[in-house]
């Protein structure tokens, strides 16, 4: 049986959204699959009632602390000892439950991420990532959109590696296309760090190196399964996008297209090349978004990305 | 008298909407200015009576040579000494035009902004800038977008002074707000050069800085005037903006403001921090985008912005 944790206390609306999300989940999960929730136990009980909900849908694991988004998230990690994030990693940890996924504080998740979970043996560094709609329905990997925002040319060739193994394994997409981010599509276009990496990426069989892609190509899905990128950029270009979204609801302009650009059909973004699934989700995530995240960490946990990275990265 | 100088073999579609460009552009300008079209003075004259122009509507320089996008920008530079972008700037040297501006090869324009107008004496490098439209109806000036695209904190300090200066000048704002492009709100957030570039720039008393900004908020006009960051992020910035506008078309969205972010109605970017006013088109330029390239042109000549440069950096 699978066991996908969640930080019921994660999140500017929680409990609440969490438990709706997680009740909404519930309906398209695999009946083998069971989701534990980390929180305020009396709280999550009552909302539970609240939506007729049966009290043993769901395992509950009560915890009395919460980290917020204004605590240091290193400090608050290691001093609020049976919070809802410490409390999770501990279980992932000791093998209780199989991934976990959480709409709180980031950085504590980060840091739980890097020091309970741990960093790949091989691994540079960690990235986390998300799934962007494509024009021609599907969508594209953008990595890393955050947790490395001064790339070295091989911590870049490793996020090709590690973006076209979770293509391939999660979302069963064969040879995925991966592409640098770039300014010009000529092999010595970029700054330092991308005319390296260029270089690097073009050398390395273990993944299909398409070149660079501007940053006016990714949404067509013609280009790149895949889009490698320091982590500055990729959260530049991640929130341009959200900005892209939030102006055309601005402007009352109603497209499919753009209706799947909202974060919320994604719900949350994976940290990757860690030994665990860990999905982090928007502090302003709906319940739609929190059902989104929970579906995606279960589809992850199921893929085996995690034996994949750690085979990938075996002989590094 | 202002003269402004064009380079009419300049552009994927020259010399024709460059002809065109200029004579819409002849509707616009002050009765006191006068256009000066450097290229091929046949060319040229054929298609000013194909529109039934008067022949001394506007002045032409004859040049035998064209430096094209597939040449090596300053060996062509170098080597084409009758090429309409280098004898355009050799006037421009002269004094014989107020301003340069070209939708040709953006490479030799750039050996041109730096090898003849040169540098501003206390600049520590020129940038290239670009206007974009806000959901308010006005516009911020994103800068640098391409040229430098390994900017030191000190670097991005003094495109604040010289993104203020264009925007007071050229655009006539009064104490423009000025924002460090980054990934947090927070000061301590960013990467190791946005996170020295904010201290520097809180710092400066030469200008009104207001802060971190994210790619999210830039569109709405209500934080910043002027948007500063390294020359990778900016012409990712600015390539996102364009792949937007093109998905809009595709998807058949007609919208009064995101029309608004074709770059045809700026028609061009100026080179900020050298002894001249020089702008270099899209390569892909329509007429209107010629015209308003012109036009641009035109204004930034007239503010006198050049001066109040040299003036800012006459004590670094």
């Amino acid at each position: 049986m699978l066991r996908i944790g969640i930080d019921a206390m994660g999140g500017d609306h929680a409990p609440r959204v969490v438990v709706e999300g997680a009740l909404m989940a519930l309906r398209h999960i695999d009946s083998g699959s069971r989701l534990v929730l980390f929180g305020d136990e009396g709280a999550i009980r009552k909302l539970l009632e609240e939506h007729d909900a049966p009290s043993d849908c769901v395992d509950i694991v009560h915890t009395t602390e919460i980290i917020t988004m204004d605590d240091h998230p290193a400090r608050a990690y290691n001093q609020k000892a049976d919070s809802s994030i410490r409390v999770g990693y501990r279980y992932l940890k000791e093998g209780k439950i199989d991934g976990f996924a959480s709409a709180g504080a980031t950085g504590a998740m980060l840091v739980g991420a890097m020091y309970s979970a741990e960093t790949i043996r091989g691994v540079i560094r960690p990235a986390i990532s998300a799934l962007v709609s494509t024009l021609d329905g599907g969508n594209f990997l953008l990595l890393d959109v955050g947790l490395n925002v001064d790339c070295k040319p091989d911590v870049l060739d490793q996020y090709g590696l590690i973006g076209s193994a979770y293509t391939e394994t999660v979302l069963g997409k064969t040879a995925p296309r991966v592409a640098l981010l770039n300014i010009g599509e000529e092999s010595e276009k970029g700054n330092l760090a991308t005319k390296a990496a260029h270089e690097l990426m073009s050398d390395n069989d273990g993944y299909n190196f398409v070149g660079n892609i501007e940053a006016n190509e990714i949404f067509t899905g013609r280009k790149a399964d895949v889009v490698v990128c320091d982590g500055f950029v990729g959260n530049t270009i991640l929130k341009q996008t959200e900005g892209f979204y939030e102006l055309a609801r601005m402007r009352g302009i109603d497209d499919e297209y753009i209706d799947r650009l909202n974060n919320e059909f994604v719900g949350g973004t994976a940290v990757l090349g860690i030994n665990a699934v860990v999905l982090i989700g928007h502090g302003r995530s709906s319940a739609l978004a929190v059902q989104n995240m929970i579906r995606q960490t279960e589809k992850t946990v199921k893929s085996g990305l995690v034996n994949k990275l750690q085979d990938t990265f075996r002989n590094f």
